[in-house]
């Protein structure tokens, strides 16, 4: 394999930013990582992040450059649900088979300790010097403190626009004509709080679980820290009945936990202080095409595919691209025109896939949970499943336990989704729902 | 009616920002329209531009502040399309009832007259003054030679975005969180191409007429002007067989317009020389809301929605959002926050629809007009019309010429869509398509 030593940017330093670092680092390349940002790893944490999921993507990323290990040191694998709904017991509903799990890290323990490897590989961080303009044809970044100050020119081989849901990078492509773009929100927001850790240092929740309190339009979700913590997510609408907009004294905040989570009530007063500091924050897809400008600049990650959070798949899905990218580098060499035609081809139809993905399950989870129509379906592909665990892989096993294209889950979800419409239009299917007659349905139909 | 005088600025002086300009200069408001290109009234045209065609919506608009004879004066009733078809000679198609019409009007010179009709009212143009910033909460604009030069600061009470597709103010917008926007480029590219008036000074073509000249993947129109000339229009794909990459040399343009444009052949040397000199432009279709800023900033026009051009709404839908808007103007006197808020609301869902009526027009003409099934449909839906004009007005006309909104227009037209699908299940349709059966089947399903 031939790689001619290239000068590279990155810009941002995130998660992907500094894994893509460490990859290109491995080529010999010269590299240097910008973030308008100071160094996380000297700050406190921003109070917006939802705790991460790593799954099978992911670690295969990590395990390319033998990081694997190291990071799962910081994490914590969490192998089933546990649900907290009103007026029930909590239980349990495992993720997959033995052994399959997802893991739960911190976004700022976990970025720092990237940071931390791709330095010791020898990669230069420049933090807090913030990119405002890039020359795509030239390979030029300009840096300065402000937008309308004194800018530092810098010329590169290579930009990689790593910068997020907001990337600079993509923002200056986007002015190009024949540039597709899109930008959705949706209409509910996020909001960061915390469960303290016992006295011991113990966790106060099931630390092997994904905790989840649904609450029909709004839910609540807890992910396990090393310290004993637990990272909460208080999803919700920003307006109508129950919303961000409609709690704003400290007692419409103590009646709204109080009144839809009892059982975290213990850490009422952290909550409660958490919810007026933290910001609240908006969730949005974007989509984007082409992710490449000539074999000059790319995007990846966030700034190529930003997702809904509902699959836990942003991060999985930046990483899978750097593993994509690299395999492609192995295969064209020096060729990087080459290289990110077939990285952007390679990886638009499984980003868009996930993206629906994504989008679906925030669907689902906040208007068919109460379908007593859907939670049979649910049950009947769970029960069919369990009979014929060959001939029925769930789309959520696909996504998260399997390193098979993300397009491909969708269309088999889709394909299964077909099934068990016909399913569904059984006479009396309420009563029959685990007979022969089903199973033998589902059979003819696969 | 109440209404406190404003110092306005309008972003762009092209068709919506001069009209905008005449309707607010009737309340008395303070109006400044600023333009970052050269006054259009001492330049040539842009030699990218589409003709016009003005329909009822447009005139609508022009009337209300008593200006559309004035317009008419400079437009070119087109009462139908004339079709020049590959091995068969030219033959027309009317547009509606007799006294129905669309107008061709250069873009142009439009302009050129809105810019005179609105200094005559007192409007203050600022040409070649370039808005680089626009502060929404303050209503603040900042303008200057260039984006890093020094900038000259105002401060109005109202700012309209009347800057087009790639509008800087949405630009500003698009930052925020919650802002939903996407833009979508099509394939196909076009051109500006000229056919020049006889030496008398009279068309070479029926100057009454739309001409068009559909060869599947791309087309040729031509639209008159008052000079004898037409101005032309080629759609063809960027890339592909026949298409603008794979027209190099003159002699390919040559083969190109002789084998498929037999009959504007005497324009040759004239369209050859263009073809290379005018440049290829995109279309995009872009989407976005909000579409304004508390009670400080609206966009109106294409930069609220851009659409493909192929419906020949994009002027009339700018027009209409004006109209629109200077109707709840009289409803809500002085509360701007209340007219800009039901005006996005009222502009919004017709907006879209025009949007995806231009667009499957768009992916009709270059791909259904070839199957023999939809031609067979239109020609059923003709002959029906033309029975019971009251009972199935096509969406065409409905979209033309009335002024209900486009959404209706689109409803309408998807349900008889659903009724058309129908008539085509029958058997042996191709024989039968004018019988009494297939008009029961129409009568009974509407």
């Amino acid at each position: 394999m031939i790689q001619t030593q290239k000068k590279i940017a990155i810009i941002g330093s995130g998660l992907v930013g500094s894994l893509l670092a460490i990859y290109l680092k491995k080529y010999g390349h010269d590299i240097t990582v910008f973030d308008r940002r100071p160094d996380i790893r000297n700050v406190e944490f921003s109070g917006r992040s939802i705790n991460l999921a790593m799954s099978n993507r992911g670690w295969n990323a990590l395990h390319e450059v033998g990081i694997e290990e190291e990071i799962k040191k910081i994490a914590i694998p969490l192998d089933k649900r546990a649900m907290h709904v009103v007026g029930q017991p909590e239980y349990y509903q495992k993720y997959g088979k033995e052994g399959e799990a997802i893991w739960s890290i911190s976004r700022g323990v976990l970025n720092r300790k990237m940071i931390d490897l791709a330095e010791e590989a020898g990669v230069v961080f420049k933090f807090e010097e913030k990119v405002w303009d890039v020359d795509l044809p030239e390979g030029k970044l300009f840096t300065g403190e402000t937008e309308k100050g004194e800018w530092q020119e810098y010329q590169y081989d290579l930009i990689f626009g790593c910068d997020g849901a907001f990337s600079r990078v993509r923002h200056k492509m986007q002015r190009r004509s024949r540039f597709d773009y899109s930008q959705d929100f949706i209409d509910v927001g996020y909001k960061e709080l915390t469960i303290a850790a016992n006295e011991d240092g113990t966790h106060k929740l099931d630390r092997h679980s994904f905790h989840i309190w649904p609450r029909g339009k709004f839910m609540l979700i807890a992910m396990p820290n090393l310290d004993g913590s637990f990272t909460c997510t208080l999803f919700m609408p920003f307006e109508g009945e129950v919303s961000f907009e409609n709690i704003k004294t400290n007692d419409d905040a103590k009646t709204f936990f109080t009144t839809y989570f009892p059982n975290v009530m213990q850490d009422l007063d952290n909550l409660m202080q958490e919810f007026f500091k933290n910001p609240t924050s908006a969730m949005v897809t974007m989509k984007c095409f082409p992710w490449t400008y000539w074999d000059k600049v790319a995007l990846i990650g966030d700034s190529a595919h930003a997702i809904v959070p509902f699959y836990g798949q942003g991060m999985n899905a930046g990483f899978e691209d750097i593993f994509v990218l690299d395999s492609l580098i192995k295969e064209h060499n020096d060729d990087w025109h080459a290289i990110f035609e077939a990285y952007e081809k390679a990886r638009k139809p499984n980003a868009d896939a996930i993206a629906e993905l994504s989008y679906r399950n925030f669907m689902e989870m906040s208007s068919k949970t109460a379908d007593p129509k859907f939670l049979l379906q649910k049950k009947i592909e769970k029960h069919f499943a369990a009979q014929y665990p060959d001939k029925w892989v769930p789309v959520y096993s696909r996504v998260t336990f399997s390193d098979r294209p993300y397009a491909e889950a969708l269309a088999e979800g889709d394909a299964q989704e077909a099934i068990m419409k016909e399913v569904m239009k059984l006479p009396n299917i309420e009563e029959k729902w685990n007979s022969q007659e089903v199973e033998n349905l589902i059979l003819s139909l696969l």
